[in-house]
Order: structure tokens, then C-alpha cells, then sequence
């Protein structure tokens, strides 16, 4: 079979640079070695078993999800090592449950004392041996208790004393960290995650409670801290793709973004300077991460097919599948023969994260060649 | 078996309360009749064929799609009259040439002398009788050809020669009625809407072209219309579900939003007055469609179970699997005791195209009663 190219898509289409994203993979890996801790990468960014296989041969042991449905998918395509890290409910526990009963080495997680009570209480009466890891708050910005709070010894007692389930370690996401833009924020805020966290588990170890794992990060902190002492693992997960919000917060280039999507020319408002493609927000999603951001690149920064960047041109505006091109300054009412109808261009999106999801599968490319077709899944 | 209940649903869950909805398709099909026009739903919104159906029932003559997959998707299920209404591509010609030669009455639109050229030129080379609508701007919020220009002529003209091509009217889409809210306004924009087009279909027909079909619509115009002389159909889609943009711009209640996201309780954070449920922006979209309008609902309004509202309470944060619920003004700091861990609730979203398209499938709801299970599906 003669090899696809771009002009075979249909569409708009999620296209992945696989040559950036095997570097992304590389750097990562690279950069947790020599900090001398194990990394476990957020697989809900690309919800992609070959891309989550690509992460583990790079030296990943196991993986984050943020669904038990991820844990389903990835646990059957032979993933074992896998943590939930949205905390648990009491209606989920029989799901997870059978996934152990499977021979799944799930780990759950837990950041109120009501919680930890009903995951004990579901173990002990099925027998299920729930590895537990309390969730501690090291930024304000959503879950987690307290470091230095009372509830966190309760908790670890509870699971402590809570056989079959057990006490596995701590684990926080210092997601404020979206919201810095410099080095020098970006390494404190690194630090701060990692000390409060380790403060969590020495106050658990001193408690006179097993504590084994620490598990810190989000893609600022993991490329931004400075050392991890007392850290075991680091998890991240845009960093597989980047995205525009990263290039902001200041921890890749617009060179690293791996994920675009593919849209063709559908027509034009030539005196606006317009040139409407069939991107729309169904494509990109409705994320615009990068409105608060130093640069707004509306909902995303234009490339050619090639993707190379068109300095200047952004999607600034999106209906469900309509997308509007156009230049920031002066309108380029010469747009219609710049960008002539059936032309294609790539936008590079503001979140990786929620524009992959929008795909049911990504086209791994090598500039206008296309090679395999990767699935993903959504939903619950 | 036994009926299903809320509390049998893994959450996040996309709910339709199936009263709700054959409301408010009863009150557009009523509406549309009294008009004297033919109906036309946009099944964007839905994506689901039992819906689809729902409206069909109701009166409804054809349908209109913004993706070929759609057309692929309810022509295979029996629907033949179908409006692609999306500006064609010339990519995307030989795929609608497909759905024609297996009897699908697909209709397509251009609004550029460029794209009817190219459908023009694979009409000829390919024996394909390409039913064409010219796209018209009505208010300047995005594609369309202007109703007063040359242009407008051109095309017309092109298609009218253009056999086995054909011009088979024109169509326009007021979307920037999305952003009033007052019944004055909204009149005007109907009026405008419905006038711009009747113009350009006379001034075809002036020309010497045929043009028997003048579709407008969007949910608010649709729904303020005073009159319709010169219409002939309209279009609409989210009124199927409703949601809390069209309340803010006042065509519709709290009460007639038909689609909501069930959610449970996962966490607190009571010093703030959070509580953390399992309803992240994955579930609710990222669309904030209510924050540039009179009233801000965050990332939706917050209801019980049942679907009864919790005034004051609303998703003001939102990860991608996190949702943070607090209420308007004081914090509530007894939120734990309010909505303990495990509680179910609803919540009603800005934009119901955006919501639904994050889930693979519908729980048909009355009360707390589960009935069918309606898959949508997604991609292009």
C-alpha cells in the first residue's frame, strides 16, 4: 500500500508529530532519571494504549489515570501498575474491585476520613486488598488534606488499621502551578509540592504508619523542580503532546507541540480578512487556556500543512464546525488568495488535553506523511 | 428486569428528562405550524438517532446535519431529506457524492463563487446532481455571501448552468441572536434574519434562477419570530435540550433545560465551602457560554437529584475530572454535612451541544426512573 498523506484525511482530523513527541517522552524520562525518581505518566491526556506503550518503553513504571474506564482500557491492553487519582467514591468501589480481583495493581485514593471509612469498610466486607494513598492539598487549588492538619493522621490510622485495604503512600498535584509563568515561580511552586508533601508522609512514618510512596506532580513542577528528595515517583501528562498554555507557562516552544489539527479552507468574509475553516470548537474544544494568559492565542495558533507556524494568524473565533482565521493588527483582506478554498492548515490547540478528547483517534504523522491510525477512547 | 435508578449509573452520567424534551419539541413544531413554515432540526445538538426520530414524529421535515458523518449516520437509519449546512469543501465532494448515489436527498451550501465552481466541476465530471443552497449573511457573524452583492448572482448563476448541478435555494443562520436578550431585540433579528433572505431569493429570482427554497433559523429567532412571509423552513437545534445560555438570552426557563450531567460527591473542602464532585470540564465541556451574559452560572447550575434546582449553588471550577461546587456569597461551610460524600446531584450545563458531545450515549430519565439508553456518536 503506497503511503497516506495529508490530502487523504478527511477533515478536521488530530494529527500527532510523533518525531516531538517521542523527544517530549525522551526529556521527561531523562529529566526523572537524573532526579533519581521513578515517573508515572497521566495517560488521560491521549487516552492512547500505543502512546501510553511508547511512554513505558521510555522507562515509565506504571501509570495515572483519571477514570476507572481508563483503568479498564489500559489494564487489558496489559498496563498492571495503574493509579486512579481522582479521589474515591463509594459507588465506584466494586468497579474497582473487580479490576483487582483481575489481577490489576490499582491503586485508589482518599483525602477525607468518610471516604477512607467506606473504602475500609467495602474491603472488609468483599476481602478487597484496596492499596490506598492519601491525597494531600499542597496548593489550595481542589482536593487533598491538609499537611500539617489533623485529619491526614485519622485517615492514615483508618487505613492503617484497615486490612484488608492498606496504606500506601501520599500523592498531591500542585495544579496552581498552569498559573506561573517564570523560572523562579515555577521552581518554588516545585518545591513547595514536594516539601509539604514529604512533610505528609514523615508526619504519617513518625504516626508510626508505613508510608512507601510519594508521589508528586503536574508537567510545570516535574520540569521545574530543582531536586526531589524524599520523592519516589513524579507524575505528568500534557507533556507527552504540549500545548499553547505550556508554551506560556514558559515549559516547552510552539517546536514541541506534537498534537495539531488538521482543517481545510471552507470559504471566506474577504473585507473582514476572514478565512473560515472547518475547525470549529466541536475540533478544538472549547478550551481557551490561554485567554488569561500573557498571550492569547484565541482558539489556536496557525500552521501551514507542514507545521510550520503562520506568525500571526490565530483561530479568533469558533462556532461548532466553523472556525475563523484570521491576522491579529490589520485584517488581510488578501486572505481568500493567501488561504484559497480546499487549502489545509494545522492549529496548534490552547489544551492538549481537551482537544485530543474531542478525536476518536490520532494520525501519527512525519511532515505530510501519515502512518498509523491510533485509537482513543472517552467516556465512563 | 427491574427498572433502572439513578443510583444504578456510573457518573458522570448525560441525562435527558424525556418530559422536558417532547416539551419542548410540542412548543417548536406548534410554533413552526401556526408560522405557516416547515421544520428542519439541526441534530448537531444530539447526534442521536432516537431523537432525531422524536422530532420527526413531531412533525418535523428533514433534518440538518454540520458533519458528513451525521448524514452518514441518519441516513443509514432512514432519514433521507438532510441539509449539510456547512460550507462544501471540495475534499468533502466526493464522500456527499456518495450518500447521493445511495438515495440520500442530501442538500449542500456554498456561499463563494470559488465553491460552486469546484461542486460545479465535479458535478459535470462525475454525474452527480448536487442539490445547492447559497449561504447567506444575514447578521455578519461568520459565512455566508452578502444578500444585497454581485456575488450572490454569480453563484447563482453558476449553479443554474451548472447541471447536472442545481440551485435549490438559499439559507441563512442569525447566530449572533445568541447574543441578546430581550424579546425586542430578538424580534428584530428575526425580522432581519427572515427579510436579508427573502431578499436574496427575490433577487435570484429577478435574475431569471430558480430558487423555491428560503430556510433561516437559529433557536432564539426561531422561537421570536413574529412572522415568516417568504420562508419556507426553518432551522433549529438546541431547543431539543435547552440549556442556561438560551435561558440567559430568554427563550426559554430553568425548567425546560432537558439535558443535565448526574454527579457524585467525591470530597470537601469545607473551610472554603467546596464540596468536590466527579463532574470535571470532560463531563461539562469547557464552554462558559454563560460568563459574557447577565447572569454567570460558572460551569452550570447546581439541582438535586430529582432535577430540583439548589438555588445559589453552582460549578465555579471545573478540572478535567474534578468539579468544584460552592454556593454564591458566604462560603458554605457545613457543605460536608449538606452533600456528603457519595451524594448524587445534577447539574444543568451552559451550552447542550457542547455537554452532550462529551458523552458516548443518553439515560433517558423521568424522576429518578432510568429508562432507555440513547447512544450518541462523535468524530467526523
Amino acid at each position: 500500500m503506497d503511503a497516506m498523506h495529508l490530502q487523504d484525511l478527511n477533515t478536521p482530523a488530530a494529527l500527532v508529530d510523533t518525531a516531538r513527541m517521542q523527544r517530549n517522552i525522551a526529556r521527561m524520562q531523562q529529566r526523572m532519571g537524573s532526579l533519581g525518581v521513578a515517573f508515572r505518566p497521566h495517560v488521560k491526556t491521549t487516552k492512547c494504549v500505543a502512546i501510553a506503550q511508547a511512554q513505558i518503553t521510555a522507562g515509565a513504571r506504571g501509570i495515572t489515570v483519571s477514570t476507572l474506564k481508563e483503568a479498564e482500557q489500559f489494564f487489558a491492553a496489559g498496563i498492571k501498575d495503574i493509579l486512579y487519582a481522582v479521589g474515591m467514591s463509594p459507588p465506584k468501589l466494586k468497579q474497582a474491585a473487580a479490576l483487582i480481583a483481575q489481577g490489576c495493581a490499582l491503586k485508589i485514593i482518599a483525602d477525607s476520613a468518610a471516604s477512607a471509612a467506606a473504602i475500609v469498610a467495602y474491603a472488609r466486607q468483599h476481602g478487597v486488598p484496596f492499596e490506598v494513598w492519601i491525597e494531600i492539598d499542597t496548593d489550595g487549588h481542589r482536593s487533598g488534606v491538609q499537611p500539617q492538619g489533623d485529619e491526614l493522621i485519622t485517615i492514615g490510622q483508618l487505613l492503617h488499621q484497615g486490612g484488608p485495604a492498606t496504606l500506601g503512600g501520599v500523592m498531591t498535584h500542585a495544579g496552581s502551578s498552569y498559573d506561573l509563568n517564570t523560572p523562579e515561580a515555577l521552581q518554588a511552586m516545585a518545591e513547595q509540592e514536594r516539601s509539604l508533601c514529604v512533610l505528609a508522609a514523615e508526619r504519617l512514618r513518625a504516626a508510626g504508619l508505613r508510608c512507601p510512596v510519594v508521589s508528586v506532580g503536574s508537567t510545570p513542577t516535574a520540569l521545574s523542580a530543582q531536586q526531589l528528595q524524599g520523592v519516589t515517583e513524579v507524575r505528568a501528562g500534557v507533556y507527552v503532546f504540549f500545548d499553547l498554555v505550556m508554551a506560556n507557562v514558559g515549559v516547552c516552544s510552539l517546536e514541541d507541540v506534537a498534537l495539531s489539527v488538521l482543517t481545510t479552507v471552507i470559504g471566506h468574509q474577504s473585507d473582514k480578512g476572514w478565512a473560515i475553516v472547518d475547525a470549529g470548537w466541536m475540533a478544538m474544544s472549547r478550551d481557551r487556556g490561554t485567554q488569561k494568559q500573557t498571550r492569547d492565542y484565541g482558539y489556536g495558533q496557525l500552521c501551514d500543512a507542514n507545521g510550520q507556524r503562520i506568525e500571526g494568524y490565530t483561530l479568533t473565533g469558533a462556532n461548532q464546525e466553523h472556525g475563523i482565521v484570521s491576522r491579529s493588527g490589520e485584517a488581510d483582506q488578501n486572505i481568500a488568495q493567501h488561504f484559497p478554498v480546499g487549502t489545509q492548515l494545522r492549529v496548534l490547540p490552547n489544551h492538549a488535553c481537551a482537544t485530543g478528547a474531542q478525536f476518536p483517534e490520532y494520525h501519527a504523522v512525519n511532515g505530510q506523511e501519515v502512518g498509523a491510525t491510533w485509537p482513543r477512547f472517552y467516556g465512563w
